[in-house]
């Protein structure tokens, strides 16, 4: 496919992880702690066994579908990832084009390097916004305003981020925030030229979404900056301040509970995003997978329900669907596009897990993805 | 066992691996994407338990068995397998004449080197067709007749290939139909001398069934050329068709559900391969030995159950009839021991698996293959 | 955290495994024959699974707990360790300062260099002393004296060490009391300049405890000395010989069956500690948060059920304290932090443990520690 | 433990491994085929889980029990194991001498080195015999004779030889019989000089047992000569023949099926042998361990259940015991002993076994061997 030498999700990992300096290829490849349910997403999805059909014409095939009464071309988005413009230059961006030819949306997060405004002026289309909740609700309230201003049509708000977790890695590395400019770092930035010029070179904007919110402290480790700023008092009665601010399609991302996601529904959200923040929290925490069936069951169609989460090729979107997801996001799989050839990587890390989906469909026997149900899993 | 140096197919396997182009090595021996029901047909197998049973006389043993009405030597068969000429020089004919001296059954795979004329002009007695649908319906309905013409008995129509999946190593070893003479492909073939001279020299034919059907294309790889060509429409009611152009035994091949095994024997064929076509095409669905046995339920007897993927000794022979099959095939364990030594190697393949059949059916305190059954499994 | 470069327990068993001789990371490491027991007691916590909750404001987090009416700043104490004064210079003593500072207990061990009364002169605050009941009756008499005049709150009887199992690199080592200055531990000691410069010079006893009772003997191995001098006649009947001599809290550490769970208690013991010796006596038995469940039951509340083994990060506390736990103990845990920094690793160990306790708390939805329980574990 | 510088098990077959050449050490070491057999043997018996108990006054243990009336110091003795001699000189009156030192039973195979004759004359004290029913029943009748006129009080009549299994390391090392004298084998043997010189100077004679048997066939394959050989018409009528001709206690040994164990006890044998050759017939069957509890309530006291296969230590012994085993036979845990040293490397095996087995017992909380159960195992 193309001219990027991949022909899976591992083969853009490898390219991401020659391309980026480690602290970086670690802050998207790795989880917290011992790394045991960043394992799980993966591990959970690959157990599950689809059931090989025959003899039913295939020769037209359906991956469309909608969420939220958008259209999406397949039922897999881009999840919202921080520190994605240091991954490539305009990162955001880069990957908010790929998935508008793609065909499915764009989720910029909070902790995005291109702006919500740099995002909506280099992107034809509207995108998504994934916001956390800062202890300076003056802040916040401003941001709800400016990604209403974008035009974004949904709004994802993340909740498994009360406090942030040790990714040990991270630590290692001494990823901070800004970044340091200590004698590592920049060894380690001068060994990876190839990320140096493409990356660095005429970035637009640091942490856009937040300049103007921290440019007057120093250096702190991602860490520490998070939990100084992160508001670890969220709680139910936040929603409601977020819908008075809010008229669009509310979001809950971090469900990971059947009664979380049950209040979830009485507090009138649109849909929610199954999630252990892909293994980078709760160590020790359950797969996303494995917390599906419960919460679609307690869910009971009040709202949509999407999952992330150890997603890496189309076969693990198949079995999602089959277990009541409505559509998934890709989080690394497509980030190590991303740092592997920018653009274009995110249109391969794409176009690869559509041909995974449709094939793998079209071999259980099931012609369209809005049908797909536990009826192609063995049981 | 004679002079290839070899006792086990493990043993063919290192020597298939020396001898042989790494692109071909890998077309033989790898699965789909990422290879979990490749892995699953041999780990399944591997996981039944047999039981040992003392003090009966089993000083005559007999392997022998009838399969829709032909006399076996034993329950194994050699699995349509495609390329096979690329192996060793007029491979298909080498396996027929193994086969044939073995007293068990060759079947010749649609997409051979060698043509159905070659094989019926250089073995001494009938051979079985395996025929893919090509969209072009005109080509399928003469390579019907040719197979009629040559005397074959049977026909497997293989199923679960509607659109090929991705065998990622093929893709990466720049797999093409004809084959590439690009430099990698060129600096490949000469390191690899014995095989350079032992196959290509004097080959007979280019895709011998297929030869007046694709001369005019240039290269493509196998995928995109199979997924051109293979006919995605096929349905239940494309049996009939068949049905209408062939008089003999009719085998679906490609069944791992028991529902589709169902309808199969309504439609009335002769028999069907439990198969997932060596686990290179739907990643994630079940093993043929896991499946195997409700789908022997669903038949009830109907017709006949055969099986093929991830058998590597006699010991999972014992352990597939155990549990209804009434045989298996060889595909990759056949192709090791041709690409090791030709017809010699796939005379001891056979004769490897014979072996460790008969000890192990012995070690059971089984006399007869015919009578094995659930009785040789520990609950 | 500080400047010990670690952010687990694993960076600081590296540490400690760079600086220490290999008989001593050893004896420190590892567990008795096949390490199985050892093994499991990590593996078992591992595979439980911890509930993601959202939404609960956690801003106000409290790991205080009380255990036997002593007030704990967190549900984790320093086990009883042999030979700790050898891994760091007056190690005993560092590790009591360590745990003081950070309001949590530290339990010396009959076993240790520095002698309760080296302990009571260089920490202010009280601490616990465990007690192996020695063959030498009126030798016992003694030390239970001893530790009452040391102000001890708390005695700890071990009851899991009738005779000493083999600990094989012990034995490869050739570990003995006192140590024996072969060539080979010189080779040793001389390679570890670190260790021998800050350890050894200055320390101030040998086998505190135990000085006056054994220094007329020779070297020999640790097991054949432990096996001389422990009293494998140890039963019921003693525990009323102890209660006698102790007016203090009494707690059975060593306790792995809910049966003996349940006689303890009705024997009085204010507690017990759910041990198997970290792995270093029964191979082959259960892990220590296995058996914890049935002990939890049988006990019925009628004392306080503590534990230790195979305790390394927070996550592990929080599972221990779900399935009924009041409290933990580290064992290797916190001598890997001594063994590389002394006081200021045993607090960083603690410092780990703590921050990845709150946090998974937290992110479990539990503000108290004092109310975990079943509801922090998928089902 | 002595001058041997082993404390496991696996010490002693690291010395093996160093002091044999490859084609003796394999046939010690390794199964039949894919060796899952063999590796189900060992991870079957590590799975079981024993139960500590504390406060049991374990000051006087005993391992003494009883098998068939005769005395054993402890429930293990050593199996009957073919080409012993091979691996020291003289090495079934090595081991012979040891097992008598132990208190121990010995009990010589058919397939020896040393005859029963040299055995009888160089040890105090009675042995067992294992016989082979060979096609040659006079020759058979005259090996029971001399076993009678040896004084050997018990018959081993193995049952799961029928016809004998591949073991592929023993084909590919070209294991013959007698030793072929090929440049391989040469080149062997002379770069193992310990083992050349300590073996094979003043060996006394080429298998002993069947010396008049096959002076006059030039060399096989071990494999070859064996199903050659041995007689596979062996059935439950055979039993009464070897009845007629033993007035001793008879054994039968390779049951691994309760249906089978039934029979026999109908029969009215003394004792089997639950056993499936240490894995190295029937690859894929089921391990000994997990066989044996059907077994022991099939046999429901009606005879002894004796067991092999896969003990490595003490623990195993006491598993095996809880089990309903009476006592258990070391095969490959003696040979490595054995090769490694001799007579005094036998002694050392089962010193270590012995050890582990009474401090395992204690630390259950048993004193007396002879009443180990279920009560010993968590359930």
């Amino acid at each position: 496919m193309g001219t990027v030498p991949a022909n899976s999700i591992a083969d853009l990992r490898d390219l991401a992880r020659a391309r980026l300096p480690r602290a970086l290829f670690d802050y998207i490849d790795r989880g917290s702690y011992d790394e045991r349910t960043w394992a799980r997403n993966r591990d959970d999805l690959r157990a599950l066994t689809l059931r090989q059909r025959v003899l039913v014409d295939v020769s037209r095939l359906s991956l469309a579908t909608t969420v939220l009464g958008e259209p999406w071309s397949m039922p897999v988005g881009i999840a919202p990832t921080g520190l994605t413009g240091l991954f490539w230059r305009d990162g955001e961006i880069a990957a908010a084009r790929a998935a508008r030819a793609a065909g499915v949306p764009f989720c910029l997060s909070t902790m995005s390097i291109c702006s919500l405004e740099d995002v909506r002026g280099s992107v034809d289309g509207p995108f998504w916004f994934q916001l956390y909740l800062m202890r300076d609700r003056g802040f916040t309230d401003a941001l709800i305003a400016r990604a209403r201003a974008a035009g974004c049509p949904a709004l994802v708000l993340t909740l498994d981020l009360p406090m942030q977790a040790l990714r040990r890695r991270d630590a290692k590395n001494g990823l901070a925030v800004p970044p340091r400019l200590d004698l590592q770092t920049l060894a380690q930035m001068l060994s990876h030229p190839r990320w140096l010029l493409g990356t660095l070179r005429g970035r637009r904007r640091t942490f856009g979404n937040l300049a103007s919110f921290f440019p007057e402290q120093g250096a702190a480790t991602l860490a520490e900056w998070s939990n100084a700023q992160l508001d670890s008092t969220l709680s139910w009665k936040d929603i409601a301040w977020v819908r008075e601010r809010w008229p669009g399609k509310l979001i809950l991302k971090g469900i990971l509970d059947a009664d979380d996601a049950s209040a979830a529904c009485a507090h009138g959200v649109d849909a929610l995003i199954v999630s252990n923040h892909g293994g980078r929290q709760l160590d020790g925490t359950t797969s996303t997978i494995a917390a599906l069936p419960a919460i679609v069951d307690a869910v009971a169609n009040r709202c949509e329900v999407l999952l992330d989460g150890g997603i890496t090729c189309g076969q693990d979107v198949l079995k999602a669907l089959a277990l009541g997801a409505r559509a998934v996001f890709l989080g690394k799989a497509y980030l190590y596009g991303l740092a592997a050839a920018g653009e274009p990587g995110v249109a391969l890390a794409l176009a690869l897990i559509r041909a995974e989906l449709g094939i793998s469909m079209a071999l259980c026997g099931e012609r369209d993805v809005r049908h797909v149900g536990r009826q192609v899993l063995a049981s």
